[in-house]
């Protein structure tokens, strides 16, 4: 099994995506093509590519303020438009890109069609937390949403949670105002009986303190909110960080000296580093195609690699497909 | 000058409250009258109030599960209701509460009424940053919004943070999933364009990371949203400072003794202590309403009395009063 690894993608692109490919590949023995431009990807590798890994030349790149599905379109040559093309042929099983989510997600919407009875697919991000992850969904792909959407979030990440993060019955909540079923504006309240009949563990609404509380394996919301969360949590972790760090020198470092610190400083860092988690899967297209920060590390690449490879290995596509058909066959049963 | 202080209201009621309340007199020399049960006020206090404290007895008590509208108009002779009496009557110039958000809401609009030309009033949180604070609004009062309700929020917003937190041209953020103008749902797209022309330091659309980053004063969203980032921003404050105290435990205390560590974790709690920055204002009402978080303790409510005599003196409700009239004077002479 082969996985396409866009190596334009991102803002470390290409050094570190082609170093994190080389990682997995190492680690992990998986085999990889990297997409994007020989000579660059060459350069980076050295010499000829190490055993598992070849090159798949894609001369274009799609950058990242250009509208998505318009340069998706236009560029046929691009990095993440021939990655795509690869999964689609099956000369690979899935793929991971660093670079513009928009063009991600145009490419793979466009390349990979939506499984049927999807009717957006979401991104779906894994938040670290005290003992354990969180899987929140959308993560930005859709910023409007209406109930049978959210329905359909539920029921993808439910799957996520359960084949690739290995939780039984996860348990899946409406990201809301309030615990209470009355609580929520137009589209939560009109989602949570959908998510009530749903074949999903829904333990009903959940608050922004519960998404990092240990309290729910699944916080389902739209993209909009979804997508503001998450960078809300990336700038506020940030910024703990930095007073913490100012914290720590004034009061004990001119005292104790600096290696201490910085190694438990170091040691926690790594412990809420979303690189740690790998990418988040686009979930709700007919293949495996794993979104990542811009701003990935090697390490992140080959987390999100191993992910990529875990999704396909567990089956994770044919899983949304039967689930959704599940659905659909008992709504008509009952529309019967 | 008299602030009225809802003493019943809140988890740590009535203690905290009267103990908060008498820090306030005695600190800044505020009068203040305390509303709610006779009896057990008195008791807090001991004796007789000390000498710029009056108690004013209500022995009704609206409970966080109560529906705030049926309730309010039903419990006359509650705490809350008999505080925003008060200050209608100008017995006081403001109230503070910690009781049930929703209930203060109530009370605060039915008693004080909307001032002329505001659809909602919001709630304003300011948010602690390095090197300053961050105004959200609205964090949580109307989970439904349309566009004129974000202009009236940004207006709002922009002179709470000049007139009350001293900061001078506030610059003035949409919370959206992106900064270009094309990026959005439908209610920010169509609110761009309002704060536009609005008469605000209007920066452009902001992101979740923004809020923390010291980059935007004034950051605007609707009440789902905001309610929703700041109870994530909690909880992961909360988890964050849990990991680090491990962390810390792990690697540090067992050699080097507990006293140093925890001091300099404590010395950091309070500078992110959401009680620091006192009680979060109800903007839009005709009077001065201050409501706190449900867990306040005494510091947080001699804070947010603190805030409340500065709303009064500085004239923030004249002062939004005066703006909403010259913008809604500014849309007339234009359609002429």
């Amino acid at each position: 099994m082969k996985i396409a690894v866009d190596a334009m993608g991102g803002d470390h692109a290409p050094g570190e995506i082609v170093r994190g490919a080389v990682e997995a590949a190492r680690e992990y023995r998986q085999e990889i093509i990297l997409v994007g431009d020989r000579e660059k990807i060459l350069a980076e590798l050295g010499q000829s590519p190490p055993a598992p890994i070849e090159v798949f030349h894609a001369p274009e790149i799609i950058a990242m303020g250009e509208h998505p599905a318009v340069a998706v379109r236009r560029k046929k040559q691009s990095s993440i438009v021939q990655a795509v093309r690869l999964v689609k042929e099956g000369e690979a099983a899935a793929l991971v890109s660093a670079g513009s989510t928009g063009a991600a997600m145009a490419a793979s919407l466009l390349g990979l069609g939506r499984i049927q009875g999807i009717d957006r697919p979401a991104i779906a991000s894994v938040l670290p937390r005290r003992g354990g992850t969180t899987v929140l969904l959308d993560a930005g792909a859709n910023v409007d949403c209406k109930p049978h959407h959210l329905l359909q979030f539920a029921i993808m990440g439910s799957l996520y949670a359960e084949k690739i993060l290995g939780v039984p019955r996860p348990r899946v909540g409406l990201l809301n105002v309030g615990e209470e079923e009355t609580k929520g504006n137009e589209l939560t309240l009109a989602t949570f009986p959908l998510l009530r009949q749903a074949k999903i563990n829904f333990i009903g609404n959940v608050e922004g303190r519960d998404i990092f509380a240990g309290t729910v394996d699944v916080v389902v919301c739209d993209g909009f909110v979804g997508n503001i969360v998450l960078k809300a949590g990336e700038g506020l972790a940030t910024a703990l960080l930095g007073m913490i760090k100012e914290e720590v020198t004034r009061s004990w470092l001119a005292k104790m000296g600096t290696a201490m610190a910085i190694s438990a400083l170091k040691c926690f860092e790594r412990r809420i580093d979303y690189a740690e988690y790998g990418g988040a899967p686009l979930l709700g297209v007919n293949g495996v195609s794993i979104i990542c920060h811009g701003s990935s590390t090697a390490r992140a690449i080959k987390n999100a690699i191993k992910r990529a490879r875990e999704a396909v290995e567990t089956g994770l596509v044919s899983a949304i497909r039967s689930s959704i058909e599940d659905m659909a066959e008992h709504q008509k049963v009952g529309i019967n």
